[in-house]
């Protein structure tokens, strides 16, 4: 191995370096040429007649008085990007997170595999996962001040029943019944539940006004969406169709009205719809599939590409609403990104 | 270039490739092994006794009857890292945040530039950047019920002041005065303060517990702590000295009381205080570094290593609380990463 003749050669030609790193491959990992983040949308207030207090930040250290009142930095949201040294995807993919939960739900999943932004950026797209308003590294604002009504906080009951893990809760894990061949890994329960974040019910405002900004700033790119999160990014794409260039509806629990929405505009917004197993079994969610299968409808009516995968009539079954962190979650994700190869967005 | 042969050999190989990529530089970025986060400390409490409510969680979505009485997932913190394929780092390198800020105090910078989080990833550390409890993506739990007292909101007055930007606030940008010759970008004071996130003054114990239990599953390591985090850090040192294997205190506002303090225990936990500019133009300061000096006194007393960079006394003006943030971050990074080399931390 003669290294030194062979690095003398790649100085002289750095297009050689990058084939010779392809060569070497993923066992030698990502090639990633920046990881950062940054906070968008937001605006500034002002509050003023609230008393004043002393605190003690830290001890050993004096008290400080502390007047409430003042200036305050609200409603932004924050994202975060790993952004590779030659990306396959033609745009960069975000991963919007549902309700209750913030950016880590696409994140290492609570067995302790890799999720999904691992396997976008190992398919070579640049992947942003963000916080919504009010969640995470976004931030919340003091209420009734300035966040109208009160955070909701999700219960272990909430998680277990609403996300299809099992039919009824008990906070004994050993008498909580999973549903029949779940993917998901209950037994990792408890650490899913560390995810769980305050929400209101009171900022969808706000949410969609940042995330507006959100996709005016970071796009074009692909939209990967969850639950909660289905709503704002059907509205961020009627507002900027041209700068999503595919969006991936991941069992999106809300949408704008379809007997109103103006479908026309998302006729070049190629758009996928997932959903998991077990739905027959929960009035709830067959409400919400019903409504989005309605929004779907309308985009096809209306000449635009609205597909649909319901994974168990692809033969993948035990999928729940966190597919992402299901035990297959490799599998679903494979769907997507064939779906997006097929829309022509990789390189 | 026979890049096909060059390939075949590195198949045969695998220390070769290592050897090109790291000839092929940083032109070429980082190489990631992995990406990913989780979740650590925390305990469960049930709630119970509290009135129901019902909820529409997002705009077509059905009403859900929320009984707030269950179990909730509390005082967990979140870690996210970034692992490299060939670390240089002997260790992983950690980054504890300071009060009322989350891990986004050491990503990109809020003029834009890359932050610490890059700077040591650059060096070749395996990067670790924590939420801690309360803050960010590790969630924070209902008050008073669980989380004892309210949360905090830092003013733009606050922190343009405490954090030595400049003397006196005012809410028009127009007619603040900053400190002369400040490092910080005082022209993205704004987008700074959108990273400020509530906190609480009741939360140290519950703080030190989920940092002692991450201390005790991510490290050995280095840690670098900033400002509140440093009490935090020095106590986990103090329970773990064989998985701290050095402890950078950046402008670190409390440490346990060096009276009673046991130094004996951090005789072989390498410690460097690094100190901005204007400390003298602060009482609250002068007497946070006074403390601080005696704590590091202690260290060396009982025969530890506890030094200590004051950046104007070695020519370095201008520096803010936040240096990692100012203009000359990478400079001060330096003088950290001189250090820990010099620690024999660096390959």
């Amino acid at each position: 191995m003669r290294i030194p003749a062979i690095r003398r050669t790649l100085l002289l030609a750095a297009t050689a370096c990058s084939a010779l790193l392809a060569a070497c491959g993923s066992a030698d990992g990502l090639r990633v040429k920046e990881v950062g983040s940054y906070h968008v949308g937001g605006r500034a207030v002002t509050l003023s007649g609230l008393p004043e207090k002393e605190i003690v930040y830290s001890p050993g250290s004096p008290p400080v008085k502390l007047n409430p009142n003042g200036d305050f930095a609200v409603e932004q949201m924050y994202t975060r990007y790993t952004r590779l040294v030659a990306p396959r995807g033609k745009v960069p993919l975000q991963l919007w997170h549902g309700g209750g939960l913030a950016g880590m739900t696409f994140e290492t999943k609570p067995d302790g595999g890799p999720g999904w932004e691992m396997f976008f950026l190992k398919q070579g797209w640049d992947v942003y996962v963000s916080d919504a308003v009010e969640r995470g590294r976004a931030s919340w604002a003091r209420y009734p001040e300035i966040f109208k009504g009160e955070p909701v906080f999700r219960t272990g009951k909430e998680a277990w029943e609403l996300f299809r893990f099992g039919k009824t809760y008990d906070t004994d894990p050993a008498k909580r019944v999973a549903l029949e061949g779940t993917q998901f890994p209950v037994a990792s329960f408890a650490q899913f539940t560390k995810q769980s974040i305050p929400r209101w019910a009171t900022n969808d405002a706000a949410t969609q006004a940042a995330y507006d900004a959100y996709v005016n700033q970071a796009c074009p790119c692909v939209i990967v969406v969850h639950s909660q999160g289905g709503n704002f990014a059907f509205n961020s794409a009627l507002k900027y169709p041209d700068k999503v260039k595919a969006l991936v509806a991941v069992e999106t629990s809300g949408s704008p009205d379809p007997a109103t929405a103006d479908f026309a505009r998302l006729k070049n917004v190629p758009m996928l719809w997932v959903w998991g197993d077990y739905l027959d079994q929960y009035p709830f969610w067959q409400t919400i599939f019903k409504r989005q299968e309605a929004f779907r409808q309308g985009i096809v009516n209306a000449g635009g590409r609205g597909d649909v995968i319901v994974l168990p009539q692809r033969g993948i079954q035990g999928n729940s609403h966190m597919m992402m962190m299901d035990r297959n979650s490799d599998q679903v994700a494979a769907l997507i990104q064939q779906w997006l190869a097929d829309r022509g967005l990789v390189k």
